[in-house]
């Protein structure tokens, strides 16, 4: 692949503006803005020095994958085979400490940024390698002297704001999402249960992922009063089965090549009631105030704050319990994730953010609605990556 | 829930042998390990004193599912809200350090092991926290003059060897397994893609869950020349569609409530052709091998020997590219959890321990067939946790 010029150009003016000689990850989303390779298993380490030089380091079985980005420089390294049984940090020990060499960061006292505070990491596969406290130890003993510095306020920020091959990485990874929300809405109807309608969103994301060298996603359903705790830290499908008249909520966070969407729609099982429809409208209502809220400059708490004024003005102000939005791409769910548009946040939009807009009541044991966008904001304004089941007359489902 | 006494007598015994005050983990399936609750997002951290005292730290979102827990103190924590942005390392350590405080672990110059070393964490939920770095940082603000220790060593015994309630949580996810493959089974047909095959078993994990309060997989389908690579360290279902009398290599990690599976099946459609019904028959003669091996005192490397000389002895030794198996129950897919069923493997099996049994004949651009069981050891022998579609007549589809 050819590199991301706008990427390493924007990753060296940091480590300028810094002071750091290089940066270096090993978790996958941040390898993969780094070097363009999404790493499956969680063990490769990148590596960009203040010169632009990427140095890659990725284990034998994802070597194809590893070729498919832009590094400069990669070697593999084999953790484990039929002769020797060792763990991770302690196979890529010598390899990791030969690239630094090779990348002129062996000899020196170095000062390097690295993952050194907590993270949130989408899932990549069944199961991840994390290094933790293993990577300071191995950049202790691979550079003599190395002056080591957490780099997560730096990652967070070069995260935020997507290059035009970013963005259009993203927006296919919605299209996908978009193909599975059409064919899994004919299954939501009356008497069905949560799990067999998130299983036919899920089957969705797998067959319509068709010729997509690698993609996958998590998608909840939540129905009738069970979608009022949609809006917690964390959400599941259960056994329950919808009704006449009742709300499915159905979220997703999918991703082609490792480029995540963050998406809800909720569908109703024939016409709302009277209260779900007052919701409804209520809800498209601040999503659209939200929208129209998006240029560059804008601060992001002021378009939570419109948002926030319609659901108030209508009476669901407290219902509406999370921010309107934040940072979406590499990340899947980290309200963290810059642009936080949110009562409280610091940050200024700018041409590039990709985020979520997601208005939400949740009204505890009646029903929960949140209607859940991709949206990146350009420099005159914002596109909406999933332009798809925007109205009631798409999402009641006859 | 009440506490296993088992786990925790194993625990102190440990942090006795080893000299420790406590042990300290964040890593989802450790926390299950210790406090009986599966965090989701990962921000949680559980404490066992050598005394065998629970203290949990929970995100205020789960505390339903913490409370399913033992934890003798169980607090909650807010990462954010709508007043404040904060990041979970941030939030985490005032209450984690009065946690510890309460305790008695606050005032002493305590000797404590936690993670600090890499790990393999199964996917808990579509993004994960990790502390990384930062809980080092956590623990030395929280005790002064902490002296901190590397449990993994410690951490990765006490995981090997489940006790009876854990092999029942395993069996029953076994069990759900065992219907998502049934349901599954009748998909796999001449003209299907790999993906709409494992969509088919990945619904099948799900609706098969039914009252499940959590559970979740991952499967992967390849078939005919594609599944001679499903034996590297990652693999995934492609567009491709399969051919009459081709092998379908179906492979699944599933959980329920974070006690994980390892299980793959190789489907035909029709009647396998003559050099597929002889990769079978090797395959079937090393399992049946292997599992005969299996017995308390028994030698891991033995168990690999004897079905590795079976595939040597019917020509495919090279085509066995992998250990004949690992530890699985905490972990998903962890090549280095206890007891390696591997060549270079100093392990002893022991009563109480699960692990997969998986020969397999990986022939490169023509076929790949492996058949991975879940076993568990007890006093006189192995239990096949997944004892279904064991024979060509079952796995061969009309």
């Amino acid at each position: 692949m050819e590199r991301d010029v706008d990427r390493l150009e924007r990753v060296v003016a940091a480590l300028q503006d810094g002071g750091f000689d290089a940066l270096v990850c090993a978790l996958p989303a941040n390898v993969l803005l780094l070097s363009g390779y999404w790493p499956v298993i969680g063990s490769a380490i990148a590596v960009v020095t203040r010169e632009g030089r990427v140095a890659l380091l990725a284990p034998a079985d994802e070597r194809d994958l590893a070729e498919s980005g832009w590094a400069d420089d990669l070697r593999t390294f084999q953790p484990g085979g039929l002769t020797e049984l060792v763990d991770v940090p302690t196979a890529a020990a010598e390899p990791f400490a030969a690239l630094l060499r090779a990348a002129g960061l062996g000899g020196v006292k170095a000062r390097v940024a690295f993952e050194g505070g907590g993270a949130m990491e989408p899932a990549s596969y069944v199961s991840l390698h994390v290094y933790g406290g293993a990577m300071r130890t191995l950049l202790e003993n691979a550079m003599r002297g190395v002056q080591l510095a957490d780099g997560s306020e730096l990652i967070a920020r070069l995260r935020a704001v997507k290059t035009r091959r970013e963005i259009a990485c993203i927006a296919r990874s919605c299209s996908v999402a978009e193909r599975a929300f059409s064919a899994g809405a004919t299954h939501v109807m009356a008497n069905a249960s949560e799990r067999a309608i998130a299983a036919a969103f899920a089957a969705g994301l797998e067959v319509e992922a068709r010729g997509e060298e690698r993609s996958g996603g998590f998608v909840f359903c939540m129905s009738g009063p069970d979608a009022a705790r949609a809006g917690k830290a964390y959400a599941r499908s259960g056994a329950r089965e919808m009704e006449q008249g009742e709300v499915a909520l159905v979220h997703c966070n999918s991703h082609v090549g490792g480029y995540w969407t963050d998406i809800t729609r909720c569908y109703c099982a024939g016409a709302p009631d009277a209260p779900a429809q007052d919701v409804y409208d209520a809800v498209f209502e601040a999503r659209a105030a939200a929208l129209d809220a998006l240029r560059p400059g804008a601060r992001a708490r002021d378009v939570d704050r419109a948002a926030r004024t319609v659901l108030e003005r209508r009476g669901y102000g407290r219902a509406f319990t999370h921010g309107t939005g934040h940072g979406v791409g590499f990340a899947a769910i980290n309200h963290n994730a810059m642009p936080r548009v949110h009562p409280a946040s610091p940050d200024i939009l700018e041409p590039g953010m990709v985020f979520n807009i997601e208005p939400a009541v949740y009204l505890d044991g009646v029903t929960g609605i949140r209607h859940c966008d991709v949206v990146a904001l350009g420099d005159r304004g914002a596109t909406l990556l999933t332009p798809f089941h925007t109205s009631i007359g798409e999402l009641a489902r006859a």
